[in-house]
């Protein structure tokens, strides 16, 4: 299993390396970030890469690519989720952004903004682009992919509904979780068996398999590939399965304190604290 | 009148400097481009810079600022284009992206999918953002603003609204308009001042004033600051008047060979002519 992460340096800086057990070994010289060795080929080389080990209990994780150009995100991509919705089917994927400044890392608060009751989450698969991707067909679509991680698209949701553009709930600082790290996608194989689990406080709220998206992922890079070009680091977030603290009755919102999982089969365990902040 | 452009190098990379009449005082040696400029502070101690002069015929205009990480765009913001639209007043500013890879300068032609045919248009001013920029209260949002320019967020409708959200009718490249050049705040003066005016083949499709926007600018700074930080040479584009092709009876889509110009009071006129590509 060939595992990348990136980290935070004492000086704040971040850096990135193979991850392995409990080591992560620094891969800074090799390339400055996680993205730039994903566009320069260079993971391939490093699957046994054993230099500049680095204890991993002694640092903070980054978000995986704390710097990718651009994180598409995809709504209403499991029938689940688009049943409590209580919308039909769309025509084509709801595609909508969010910034590389609202990440967070594995073990990172996620920060609930004071001004807001309803802080929610939504476990998701992330899809790490792995070269220039502009106009690519369904049938060559897994060739652009590097890897794959646990994301968690917290949204902060009055603001998310004021009007009919989603992006004002959707890139709060502290709010997309994206670790604990990547792995290769050689090594994740048939990603349709992937099973999604999110957890508050321990208690299951979303469940899910990357089999059951209307829109798989060939197809969802051929849509948003053929509108507008990808680049090696960048970020497609797929979807999450019904189960939203909005939607469930009595509403399920997450407040300070609360521990969230997403789990992910064999992409790990992603988990952040609410904090509650100004 | 303190105006600053950006502008292609024979090689492709973009240099930027003062704009004076015909003239280009090339400034990239006192910052590697005009948002860094910006982030600096360094446009005040060139509003007389007069080295390095480049023939403005010479070159090819680049997006005013070619790199913002990012570009924040108002919908629904004028009641002459939300009356167009048939829709109640929105409660709240109506904000999505646009990423940087889909702008181009003044001059450069707006590309044209070929697979869509409702391709338009969207005058409107773009307000560029002067220093860093996080929950901005209202009264203070001008002292954020370093100047102004006339954008065009040019739309694929059918993309735009295959589903809810707009992000994949909204960031084609060669599809955002930015220029001629910014007016520094200072010499602009009262913004609500200004009035925009879009032309196709020289006849007037849209008229509008900022005096005339539902969301003010100190309003959207103060909002979308809220949920998000802004950066020096960030921009957010203010919104567009009545009269897009899309709501004309009959359609008035814009097609390969067409002719756009938006003019805004003090800030010049953009022109870009429509070219369909695959």
């Amino acid at each position: 299993m060939t595992k990348f992460t990136s980290y935070y340096r004492a000086d704040k800086s971040v850096a990135w390396g193979r991850l392995d057990g409990e080591t992560i070994y620094d891969a800074t010289s090799v390339a400055p970030s996680l993205a730039e060795a994903i566009a320069d080929g260079a993971l391939d080389s490093l699957a046994d890469y054993a230099e500049n080990p680095v204890d991993l209990a002694a640092v903070a994780l980054a978000p995986v690519i704390h710097n990718p150009g651009k994180i598409i995100c995809i709504g209403v991509n499991y029938a689940s989720h688009r049943d409590e919705i209580g919308k039909a089917a769309p025509q084509a994927p709801v595609i909508f952004a969010r910034y590389a400044d609202s990440q967070m890392g594995h073990g990172e608060d996620a920060l609930k903004p004071s001004i807001s009751p309803q802080f929610d989450y939504e476990g998701e698969v992330a899809v790490i682009i792995s070269k220039p991707t502009h106009k690519v067909a369904k049938a060559d679509a897994y060739d652009h992919v590097a890897g794959y991680a646990v994301y968690n698209d917290f949204s902060v949701r009055d603001w998310q509904r004021k009007a009919s553009q989603w992006l004002p709930g959707k890139t709060w600082p502290g709010t997309g979780g994206f670790g604990p790290y990547m792995v290769t996608a050689d090594e994740v194989g048939d990603v349709t068996k992937l099973e999604v689990t999110t957890r508050v406080n321990g208690e299951v709220r979303q469940q899910g398999s990357v089999a059951d998206l209307i829109n798989d992922i060939p197809a969802i890079i051929e849509y948003v590939s053929t509108f507008t070009p990808l680049a090696p680091g960048d970020v497609i977030v797929s979807g999450t399965p019904g189960g939203v603290g909005l939607f469930m009755e009595p509403q399920g919102f997450i407040v300070d304190g609360d521990v969230v999982e997403v789990e992910v089969t064999g992409l790990g365990t992603l988990r952040n604290v609410v904090r509650e902040v100004d």
